[in-house]
């Protein structure tokens, strides 16, 4: 099932976290390459991402999440989503 | 350029929508085919979507926007996006 | 899967809900009875309610509380839930 | 009677609580154990909880939460529960 | 036990509620009588009030909530008290 | 006159209160017996307090709180009060 | 003693307030000859004030803006002052 | 002297309003010209404006904003500008 | 023109402001006595004011509040003001 | 196509961004003569500014706004504009 997920990073000041954000997209190549991070899109401004997850529970969402190299520098807001009837995908 | 977009819809209690309703439906159908509005999914528990567009400038995303059958009853949020670097689609 | 999941309701002034109310009722015992709607408690002082569903998916969510009767006079919140590393139940 | 608490964690960078989160877990699964802690769930991509607490009073309440080992590190909300009519349970 | 209570008014332009308003008053009497509803008072500039009551369970405090003439114009917000350590009353 | 206070206590980590936590209590039991500091209870789960100070003037409050030792670390918000036409006190 | 006084006034659509508006106008000009409202000032772009009252008590102002014309339509936010220690008409 | 001024728009439902939309955008052509509408944008996907305004005064300004054909209709967010140190046009 | 000036000081813990506090009384002390900070009291229970100014711009005011001794830790929110028709002062 | 940005700057107390600032004020101006920041206001009594971007795409958007010397000490929000139908330069 389907989450959005958004992403704001906020790495104090004085924190060295270079080897953090290419742990980050290495894993977040090898989670897309997976089918389970379905889009990932920068926030135009901002630290920020806004992406959507393809995963079996939340129990696995979490699990993705609280493992991310950036993790503990990170406010996330999970909303769960549902297909919509006006989805061109999803007609009969 | 791609436009993350969120629409709540509020129909004051009384009116009927019934139409209306079927009118945006087809129009999402339509705007789907037409490789514009690239996703849509509904926000569980809501009478929302989380939407995004792919148009060539604000002044067409708001002419899209403003036309929907439902225009007048929806409070939209629009965020713009760019290509976050670690997009699988986007590495060289 | 469980969500956690709050309900306010607002009816308007001047609008009978009585039948409604009655159905909700009535539809809150079958889900419980059925092991989806896991948990309810009342808000002190609120028409508000606090849930937890058990269920396979978001859309299966979105469907049971999209057709609730009072849904149409329902503000719903919903959080996804993982399992806590230490809920007496999981621990090995 | 029942309480719904949620708690958000936030341990300051450079704070080692390795020692704290492991007393927090212990004490955790003690007052399961003793029925007074509920219900505890993981919201997913926080380092929060959403709890259900049975206690006798508010001081008792305020006693447990205020000797947890992360406390100093929490934002705690705590919401007043009353038994809802459409509770299963709580059907003659 | 006591719960900080804050109660807003706010009665629909049009609607008569001067029976209500008298009812809520008598009713709010009985309650002070008792000894239950501790405390009342007015919010300066605003048709609201803060009050302090004293029960035995959060199911005691919503039935006589919810019973009150004006509780349906009425927006809640209920707050669960201890014993502060420096109140003098509770000095040993 | 009356007025509604919070008091929400942040004290940052690493410093030590210890010495301005007793003093605070010292001031607050004098307060109390000087009439002054009318209520004072803990709201549960937090490091607050809801008071009510009985007081000639804002300036007299204000000199009151200011010059609490713990004052540095509180965030407070003061809300006037008056009699409330149901307070069985003011009855005729 | 000095509140700062916020009034933000909202008719409903519909509601001929024109009678109101000019007892308000009466009033407000009776109440600053009596020395109790002693500022008056428009907000640009809204129809809200902010004002700066000098009464003798909580009470008192309640009662000076319950029984404004207005009163009904306006959402009214009170602030209580104290001399600043930096004001020129308070130096020794 | 230069005022950023956000207008919301909210026309309630059943309200014909066509006249006065002609009417303000009228008016906002004539103060453009006049050079007192110093700058117009519409916000994508919403029923509002973001503009810049050069007025004498904050009594012009308010002047000019509650005399808009729509202004019983809009709400209204101004705030003061000064020139940028950065300001290319400001350069020495 | 007149501007409604809300200063809110937050000195971190640890930084000695003593000169700085002394040099901003008497800089709010010589704009007084300029007639340009018309108004000045303090928020009960905060470390807080509220001021009046009257300037020729909201460049003078820029340049007037950014010059404070202590503009570095202040938050401040302006808005401005005009004349109430309902003003005595104001009165044909 | 046209953004408007809100930038709101925060330096940590201690970090010296003499440097930073200026690098800051020449890119500002190099992208002011190249027509990309198309409007740059000070917001009075702030370390913010409000700007209008004229850009190709919320790539290029992004790219500019993330390079900026002060970008790490900057809370950016970026509102999409559409022309305006009363805009006077818009009309036919």
């Amino acid at each position: 099932m389907l989450f959005h997920v958004r992403m704001d990073v906020d790495i104090p000041h004085g924190v060295d976290a270079t080897g953090l954000i290419a742990a980050e997209k290495a894993r977040a190549l090898e989670l897309q390459r997976a089918g389970v991070w379905r889009h990932l899109w920068r926030i135009v401004g901002r630290y920020s991402n806004i992406s959507v997850f393809d995963v079996g529970s939340g129990d696995e969402l979490h699990t993705l999440l609280s493992s991310l190299p950036l993790y503990p520098f990170m406010r996330i807001e999970v909303t769960a989503l549902a297909t919509h009837p006006s989805d061109l995908a999803a007609q009969p």
